[in-house]
């Protein structure tokens, strides 16, 4: 049995709407309500036939449902908590996806009416994408999702939606809110924040021109325009909101940075050799925990994902 | 007519043993030897059968040779380069594949002797992983090959080294040395400073585990830890070699860096906001210029790379 009888989902973009389908394949018993603020991405999921029935505001899509996940920006959580909130059915769970959860928290955990049980969670997957076209049911196989309970929750509550991630494929772990910031500073924020910021310099040399970084980016910069490419919204929201650990997180990596500037400009070879040479023991260790592969595609060939549009220029 | 009748390759890691591979495939009848001062490396390039010889010396391999391709690290040309020079056969071309220009021609312009063409080179591929195993012929397939030839060089050899190039699928461009090791710095040599860079910040931590950083890789830290996988002694020299331009890209990226920093503590969700939606647009031209693609393998899958391990701990 499905551990939920009717699903709300607030926000059909990349995430919400893959959740949209992950439910629809793997708990096929379960009602499926959703909306999005955008006519044009209701309108999409409609035609999609993502949800069994597309309201026509967050409230009513709320109502009934014993799970409410908001997949919007972490910006927008406090209002959409607010037009939900008299909506809450007693004995529901409301969630949601956000990248930073102490920020949700902060923005839900006054709201919530007695009897309903708030429990963030994380599912740590992605892509580049944006919108409800772009997802796919099987973003979450294999990935971890993160659960956050507040201090105090009913443990039965924390458990039915680790019991939702599981069947849809995820790893579930139980954290600190505080914590899994901390960490996702680290392992997510960073490098998005470090990608945007080397895309800015690249397009803006007066040496070098834009049409030159872009012919002959395959020598490792395009990696991190892709990783660029992500929701320029939900990735604002998650640096104000994470603001704390992030900062603390790019003052290390610009120490450790200005090691390595130095150890260039001294011509310390040695120093480079042996910080290159302990990087291959991460990366050799990600690949065995099973959160990246060795293929030539890393592993992000997925049976369901969208197909592809075709490959220009390319003999 | 293939533009040589005898190849020499010194040096066969990724890019040599792939570099023979393609010759072998899409010049059938030029004769190909090969050295690399690994025994092991000379031994699997026998069992694999990249070459028609394994030679048992740089001189030994160069000898008789009309092209002779230096495919070792930066460090190692000039002495590979006294290795062969009284080998060179009059008329010969000398070239290399190295990622940094201006250090080649330093290092053999005065030992290459009279009579013989130095043109160095650039293909513009790769991937992290490194040795003979490694390599597949369609590394090279639609990717940039970028000539430097010392001013002065005769026409005629540059484009003999064109035309070579252009066979093995790539897409030719000559420049100026520097010019290419400024365009380089920013879009491969400071990417892969920067890769290595978090990776080391990663590791390094207290308040966040090796096990978690590895565990929630997959927001967009495991796409780091793929390029910092690169061959240690190849980059070690890339740096060393191309230091002025990578120091001068360093200080901008450290600029750009320093001033999302600011706005992250500001509250600046504006500036946030426009740096990360005009990243998108690079990321569009870099697709519509074919060096990389929309679909979900980046168009890593080449039809005859090796086949990858099974994948691990994936349902």
């Amino acid at each position: 049995m499905a551990p939920f009888a009717r699903v709300a989902i607030i926000g059909l973009g990349l995430i919400g709407s893959s959740l949209a389908r992950a439910v629809k394949g793997l708990m096929p018993g379960v009602a499926l309500a959703g909306f999005d603020r955008d006519p044009g991405v209701r309108e999409a999921v409609a035609r999609l036939g993502l949800v069994d029935e597309v309201a026509p505001s967050p409230a009513d899509a709320a109502r009934r449902a014993d799970l409410v996940v908001l997949a919007v920006p972490l910006g927008a959580m406090r209002a959409v908590g607010e037009a939900v909130r008299d909506a809450l059915a007693p004995g529901a769970l409301l969630s949601d996806v956000g990248s930073s959860k102490q920020a949700v928290i902060d923005a839900l955990f006054d709201l919530v009416p007695a009897g309903v049980h708030l429990v963030p969670a994380h599912p740590v997957a992605g892509t580049e994408k944006s919108g409800p076209e772009a997802g796919f049911a099987a973003l979450f196989t294999g990935r971890w999702c993160i659960l956050t309970p507040p201090e105090g929750t009913e443990p039965e509550a924390v458990s039915r939606l680790a019991d939702f991630w599981t069947r849809l494929g995820s790893r579930v772990e139980v954290m600190d809110a505080r914590h899994h910031d901390l960490v996702l500073a680290i392992t997510s924020h960073l490098p998005h924040l470090i990608a945007y910021s080397i895309v800015g310099t690249a397009s803006d040399l007066e040496g070098v021109t834009k049409a030159e970084v872009i012919k002959y980016s395959a020598g490792g910069f395009r990696d991190f325009t892709r990783i660029a490419a992500s929701d320029p919204t939900m990735w604002r929201d998650v640096f104000l909101m994470n603001r704390d650990a992030v900062l603390e997180m790019l003052a290390r990596f610009s120490e450790d940075l200005s090691a390595l500037q130095r150890a260039i400009r001294w011509g310390d070879g040695d120093a480079l050799y042996r910080r290159f040479e302990a990087s291959r023991a991460i990366r050799r260790a990600i690949i065995d925990a099973g959160q990246d592969t060795d293929a030539a595609d890393f592993g992000r060939t997925h049976p369901d994902a969208p197909e592809p549009g075709p490959e220009r220029g390319r003999p």
